[in-house]
């Protein structure tokens, strides 16, 4: 009989987030509240900018006529895109990335799993705890639970940022700003990883998803700023979260020409080759509409439509922050990103304090748990709901607590 | 240092439409001709119907205020359009398949290969020569260049069909209409397959991407049309080349709920769970636009429209093998598929025919050798122009054989 992948035996049941919308669902079913405040899921909620949405309507018009209509894209995206974000995310930032070193996806969760595929199965992979569960869940998929996998420390005494590992490691997962925790690395602390991995010959996954949040001018928006992370980095980026793609799925990965393996006979392989290979095989490109809409962030005018989203969310982060300071509580996050963590009220348990927000204050957050190990007693609330629920959320949990 | 997967050095250089492409790009270069007809790569040309467009502008104007906004939807795609699948492609066929056997995605491309997946790398896979190049790319990028790939061998004596495998097979891939011999099955055909496949616990992953081109009615349209094929078979639809949905991507997969795999220790796992896990973990669903566009298909106005598409490119496919049959070459496909398949004229090899077309024709088309060796002396001709384009193709063939 065929055989299937037994490294899935090993996952947990479900994905975490699955989970939560299945605790939600049924307490529905039991009670029917309608004034449930979602802070759960980072998923935003603020509409399409106008200038990204007349984008898409051009494009659309342009796929209804022969002159105009686009079939299969470049897998790697268009160039009218990869130019975009080259000058902007990069060559106006002082950063050198050209555009064949960008390629365009149809998101981060995508990339950051399937980038699996172009490594091998023996290397070591280090991946912090807490962490978004799809490092940890692809890389078991991939190479099973075996000693393979490093759970680097983060907890709240180390202000829940990963020391450099003891141990050998091949490949480490960094997100900053971080999901779940919300913390990010100063300058110096990502050059102490990145001098690290030059040294051990290690890569680094660097997830910059939430780059757009950082309000800090020391806090590096892309790892390469940071003096030769091009020989040893690959970056995620996404327009999910600072233009609200949530629903269009757009994103881009770096894979840098400069960034080399050395098989064991002292060749060289270029991991932008590799990825290119890949992602022509197993990908098609991204919607050439969606890929329109992602250009229009580029306009001066989408800038600051874009601009004005994150500071409506980073006002939500703000509010819950401040508000839990000051009753108290122990927070971290919601500064440079849209992510608070805090430690739960009364030493509850993760799940605990979950479903005593769900019961009694009808909010929907993250238990910190569902990040790893290191996440128990810890909450994740996000900044992406309205002002009024953010607020609303607040007051909620002030009568209850 | 930090490995790479080493099974991509054993792929051939470039996919071969990236090759293809280069070659054109080349003589382009060098002679600046204006007059190329793409016959090449499997690429739709007529713009999008007008109910898809309309669609897609109402979802478009949906993503623009904040009480119709979509942000994340469900990985398995959103339940509007998988119960307008399951009833017209299924149920109306007298198929019974469910929305939750059903799994919308970015693109066939995509699904075929991340399959592998869910599969056990002990598998023995068995592919078709000629293939598309995707499947036996993604066999090798996962499992090696080992002994475990068997080539299914399909050649002119036995009409481009395989026969069943000798030796023991876990998996085998089947595309019919074929892709690139444009070939079909019969019911009968493919009824001998779905029961050896029970006989030897393998598993069929059919790749259904071109059924909308079967013009005669005792050809299956999906597997599902023979007894018990859902306890053997995973099959791949696509909205590519039905409704011109190549620019825009989306694809779904059937993972029955009745298909399992039984584990060494005798206990059964289902394929639907483990793909909705694969699924939920490294993809975020399709581009809500895109759900949209595709759900216009199953209205009745998006029906008559793409069926016209259909019948455009199936009077193309007529001119080409009409054409070719009366020049006294030898001709398959194009009477249930877009692809004609043709013997090259005076013994030429696939490269050597590419060449001269393009010289002498500016025809550009695909040499059959690319899809495997069994394609060598073959040739692939796509019926994805228009009708004048095509006539004049075939007169410049004319004028030069």
């Amino acid at each position: 009989m065929f055989r299937i992948n037994e490294n899935f035996l090993n996952l947990s049941e479900s994905y975490l987030f699955n989970q939560i919308s299945k605790k939600v669902d049924d307490f529905i079913s039991y009670k029917p509240v309608t004034d449930l405040i979602r802070l759960g899921i980072g998923d935003v909620t603020l509409p399409l900018p106008s200038s990204i949405v007349r984008s898409m309507h051009s494009a659309v018009n342009e796929m209804s006529t022969i002159e105009t209509f686009r079939g299969y894209g470049p897998e790697q995206g268009y160039s009218f895109l990869r130019e975009r974000i080259a000058e902007v995310d990069y060559s106006q930032r002082g950063i050198n990335v050209s555009p064949d070193e960008i390629f365009i996806s149809d998101g981060s969760k995508s990339d950051t799993g399937n980038i699996g595929d172009i490594l091998g199965d023996d290397n070591v992979i280090a991946i912090t705890d807490p962490v978004y569960p799809v490092y940890l869940d692809t890389t078991i998929m991939r190479i099973g639970k075996s000693g393979k996998i490093l759970l680097l420390n983060c907890d709240e005494e180390r202000g829940f940022l990963p020391e450099l590992p003891n141990e050998h490691v091949d490949v480490v997962y960094l997100c900053y700003p971080n999901n779940p925790t919300g913390t990010v690395m100063t300058k110096q602390e990502l050059k102490k990883w990145v001098e690290w991995s030059l040294e051990n010959g290690s890569l680094i996954l660097f997830d910059a998803a939430y780059e757009a949040y950082i309000q800090d001018e020391n806090i590096p928006k892309s790892i390469y700023e940071i003096e030769n992370a091009d020989k040893c980095a690959i970056e995620f980026r996404s327009f999910s979260k600072n233009a609200g793609f949530t629903g269009l799925r757009c994103s881009f990965t770096v894979v840098p020409k400069s960034l080399m393996s050395k098989l064991k006979n002292g060749s060289e392989v270029s991991l932008n080759n590799l990825w290119k290979r890949r992602q022509s095989t197993k990908f098609n490109g991204t919607d050439y509409i969606v890929q329109r809409a992602a250009e229009a962030v580029y306009t001066a005018e989408g800038q600051i439509e874009v601009g004005e989203m994150v500071n409506y969310y980073m006002h939500n982060a703000s509010i819950i922050r401040n508000s839990l300071l000051m009753k108290g509580w122990t927070v971290f996050g919601g500064e440079n990103s849209p992510y608070v963590w805090l430690k739960c009220p009364h030493e509850l348990d993760s799940w605990a304090f979950f479903d005593q927000l769900l019961n009694n204050c009808h909010i929907v957050g993250t238990p910190g748990v569902g990040f790893g190990s290191n996440g128990q007693g810890y909450f994740r609330m996000t900044a992406f709901n309205s002002h009024e629920k953010t607020e609303e959320a607040i007051r909620r949990i002030n009568t209850n607590y």
